[in-house]
């Protein structure tokens, strides 16, 4: 018997993650965590091979805490997945008799402007995921709760869909990683996601490393800072580079920059996007 | 009879902003909102003189909505304030006792060992504010629940601390912008925050950007990116320097950078760190 891949996820079941999930492989067993650490956790601690995670968002930015992990549990990016967002209003009542909405934070951010004109006076009560969000309106008594949660969810807890695509913009996606003990081998079309730890507060030092890429013709997809978690002011920053880590010219360029920064290589994978 | 200066804030009352507004101006006439768009809404209609809005944790990262209202509603940047910020657990019960916590998404985010460590069962219930699962649990009948919150809204709500300063680091800061219909005139020690919308999708354009602060000898102390809520991968950089918008040297490079992208000057206020 060959034993089936496990894919831990941010759950109950539902979430955009879930859907990410099946679609890395329909015939994995899913483990459902709580948070996204608890994600990480399962698989350095080989409770599953692989890992879902977003990692940004095209309207609400990025996630930082995954951004935070990936350095933490010195795990590796295996692959990138784009999903495109559609977020659907589900209840029991008219939008307008709407008293109460169950919203993840990302769900609420995304569809801001479409709650402040539908459902102004609705009390918001913020959930831990959009698999929470059903689960919690499914488990209500009251008629004039309602929640905005993807379709699948709708679809698993046998919800009412009130109205379709309700966040702020029609072309709203989200980028997850699947995280694993090691990245992907070189393909041709890569990108290779890097955290600099910068050595000290030195002017130009970004500048400096910014020209090593330059000089090397490398381009940079995204930058992103984050708190070193320790002085306010002092960052850390997350890059992702056209191409592979053992391309020769992103191993020079990474060589390069370490007399501004280490650096470290949370993984290189095939680009998507 | 002289007119109160009104300040528009996160509530209801006990937020870290609540006490923010009150060191900004102890007299005011402080303003509660539900929202941090509600707060830019109500100094953009007048209905407050200046907002309190919350920036960058240094645990956290970047509150990126206020960047993005920054831009959205043309308002300025006034002042910068740094707060210290202690999170207490508060509650009816023993610690291992505890069945729900009430908990604001950057309070979980700052405390998130300490929970995972301490009540490892609990039930997590987020909230829109401190200030509301202060005012949540004081409401609540249910012996087992807690939450953790600012030593202000303990006092204010009159609920009992079980424990201080349980932040998972004790160097933890929140750092806010005062933001007004005008910005602040030159101290001689100032920062100047701006926001960077690319021209187009030009390899090297940030290099080319950080070049012109380089050869005006300007340090960069802040360099975020933020969706440009378009097609995923294009970004607006938020940046603050060293320096007032009216000195010779940065109004220069601001100058010289339109080449590669439109600028948009959020503000110089005097520089607190």
């Amino acid at each position: 018997m060959v034993k089936k891949v496990r894919i831990s996820t941010l759950g109950p079941e539902g979430t955009f993650s879930h859907e990410v999930a099946l679609k890395y492989n329909k015939n994995a067993d899913v483990v459902f965590a709580n948070t996204i650490r608890d994600v990480f956790e399962s698989v350095a601690q080989e409770n599953a091979d692989f890992g879902i995670v977003p990692v940004e968002n095209s309207i609400a930015g990025t996630i930082g805490q995954t951004l935070d992990f990936l350095t933490l549990f010195k795990l590796k990016i295996k692959s990138e997945i784009v999903l495109p967002i559609s977020h659907n209003l589900v209840g029991f009542c008219d939008i307008n008799k709407i008293k109460i909405l169950y919203l993840h934070p990302q769900t609420y951010e995304q569809c801001e402007l479409f709650i402040k004109n539908n459902t102004p006076k609705a009390e918001i009560i913020l959930t831990p995921s959009n698999g929470k969000s059903a689960e919690m309106l499914a488990n209500s008594k009251d008629k004039n709760d309602a929640s905005i949660i993807p379709k699948n969810a709708a679809d698993i807890y046998n919800l009412k869909v009130l109205k379709r695509d309700v966040q702020d913009r029609n072309d709203n996606v989200t980028r997850f990683f699947v995280i694993a003990k090691i990245d992907n081998e070189r393909t041709g079309h890569d990108k290779t996601s890097i955290a600099v730890h910068p050595r000290h507060d030195m002017p130009g030092l970004l500048y400096g490393i910014l020209g090593e890429f330059a000089k090397g013709t490398i381009n940079l997809t995204k930058i992103e800072s984050r708190p070193s978690k320790g002085k306010l002011g002092d960052y850390i920053f997350y890059m992702d580079l056209e191409g592979h880590k053992t391309d020769k010219h992103i191993a020079k360029s990474l060589k390069n920059i370490k007399k501004y920064a280490s650096v470290t290589i949370l993984g290189s994978y095939p680009r998507k996007y």
